[in-house]
């Protein structure tokens, strides 16, 4: 019989109406809870800069209401200083972190609808009042995207199964249920029996501060292992699927994801588990054939030799940190996303997904 | 021309003669450095047990001596008294760790030197003189055993060439150079340039802590990578070969050894990189036909739920831990043992060398 679900945390939302603030799950604390409250644009920049919020669908929900904190401060403005306001709010804002592609195309879509307010001489609350509407679509449009992934995505899961997971593609990253995590929600909602491995993901330890997290306060049978331990765990025959997501996907099915997800896939394909990305169409980029033109961002050498607060690298010592892989089509199972799967994944499926998605 | 080397770090030695003690380098603050005096048997087993001193070579010397600061307590003792608080100290010293099968060689010789010592009427001093002399035997035969295996090793590796090393299977896992390890010190002192990815290797760091320490201690270029980055390393061809230690192999050839290791070695057959396991006979544990049979030591959940004093999985989340994984034979492309390299091992191969080695 189905559990009554405790819903995945609300990483971020719109609180009050106009004036409104928005409300935070702090990340960088977590596994212990604390809430932040965001007021204007150089706090939401300051939040997303930190990685209190994080996590590509979540950080362009985040920069739409950042927009909105600016514009409901104008609502006494003139229609021009309002316009102006908020373009300049926009650029602010896109300069909090430089790689998260969701972050630009949100505040395209902020940007674009400020401009045919104020060419429909929409001004003062109207004008913030359009804002706030396309803020809150942008929030919507993630939670369903995610809850689309999740239905699909939950298909493939039958009650008993034992799922392992790698960094946090879930409720923390989006607006929503998450995206790798999302087919984990619905499978539990309805009532199947899941048991759960989250890699702690080295260095950044997402996987075992902010997963095991997420996972454990909705009910879900979670344990956390080591990254290295995840081929044990499939050479002992535990695992019936892999869920992540993604940071990029090429044209062709490659997959950019959390450094580890490549070595993951090669062990899941030699043990013939099945390995599925879930991702919503955004994270395609079809300007890619493949993975090899993904820039990898490496950073900095910290998070490795003093990543739990303590030095762990002797000074002197050489450290080598990419932040993502690059897995093969040829290694993933399925593609999940909210158009639908894509089993063994190729450039024509990739390219089909992409452009069908355009008309829905 | 070769350079002058820097000694690899002594981790343990006897000081003094009769009494005498135990120093160890006290491996669980490194890359601080510190030294531990041990005196008794407890405190041996604590030093073991806390992996104060640790990896398979270094734990069997440890033992023996452990033996000894035992012995050198009851030099007043009856020759009966001496024999049984002797067969005792073996029995708990032996409950220190589990999957290492050195500590049950070195205590079993430890163990037949004191009863033939008893059985040939040595009592008081005579009989820990006796003692004393078994356990230096098998402190300088493990000295003895590293360097040939780096000089066996070290005809593997061309200059020039980048390796790959997990855990620490190091000076510091050993009374002499090491075993994985030792190929790379005699190398580096014949001259050849070598450079050294170290995985971290979560969850107790040994990797990054340990090995990144000594291998740059020794002046050889070192890069510390987490266990995930490892594939992605191979996947860019940036490595010649990986060299690792084992705690236990079976009479095929499989072999146990630190968490992470299978998933390397999967990985590194996947790549046509070459897998070595470097380690002495006494590791060899012919009782077990396959890698099946071996003992997995799972370690408390505050290893990975709280490394180095910062708790990083929520309670009331599982926590898996087991410290070994067993490599399948086929996967490994040399066993490097001190009497010699077994190419593509397999039980015949295993089973020569282990008898053959009786008679050096």
């Amino acid at each position: 019989m189905p559990k009554s679900p405790i819903a995945p945390p609300q990483t971020l939302q719109w609180v009050g109406d106009l004036p409104g603030h928005v409300l935070l799950i702090e990340q960088t604390y977590l596994p212990e809870f604390r809430e932040l409250q965001v007021q204007d644009v150089p706090g939401m920049v300051d939040a997303i800069k930190r990685l209190a919020v994080r996590g590509a669908p979540a950080i362009g929900v985040a920069a739409a209401f950042g927009v909105l904190l600016g514009a409901q401060r104008r609502m006494d403005a003139s229609a021009q200083d309002a316009l102006e306001g908020t373009l300049e709010d926009c650029k602010v804002l896109a300069q909090s972190r430089p790689t998260a592609v969701n972050l630009f195309w949100a505040l395209e879509r902020m940007e674009t609808a400020a401009r045919t307010a104020h060419s429909s001489g929409l001004q003062g609350q109207d004008f913030a009042r359009r804002i706030q509407q396309e803020a809150l679509a942008i929030f919507d449009g993630d939670q369903r995207t995610c809850r689309l992934m999740g239905e699909a995505g939950a298909e493939l899961i039958q009650s008993g199964m034992t799922l392992l997971t790698h960094c946090n593609a879930g409720a923390l990253a989006t607006a929503g249920m998450g995206t790798a995590l999302a087919p984990m929600y619905v499978a539990h909602a309805q009532g199947k029996e899941i048991r759960v491995f989250a890699d702690e993901t080295r260095p950044l330890l997402q996987g075992s501060r902010i997963t095991a997290w997420e996972l454990n306060r909705a009910g879900i049978d979670v344990t956390v292992i080591t990254d290295g331990m995840a081929a044990k765990v499939m050479q002992e025959g535990r695992l019936d699927a892999i869920f992540v997501g993604s940071d990029r996907i090429a044209a062709n099915g490659d997959v950019c994801n959390k450094i580890g997800t490549y070595g993951l896939a090669l062990a899941a394909q030699h043990h013939k588990v099945p390995f599925y990305v879930v991702a919503p169409i955004s994270t395609i980029d079809l300007s890619l054939p493949d993975g090899s033109g993904i820039p990898i961002e490496e950073r900095d050498r910290q998070e490795i030799a003093h990543g739990l607060g303590k030095q762990t690298v002797p000074d002197g010592v050489k450290v080598y940190n990419p932040a993502f892989d690059v897995t093969p089509a040829a290694w993933v199972s399925a593609i999940i996303t909210e158009v639908g799967v894509l089993h063994s994944p190729n450039e024509r499926a990739v390219r089909e997904a992409v452009n069908g998605s355009s008309s829905i």
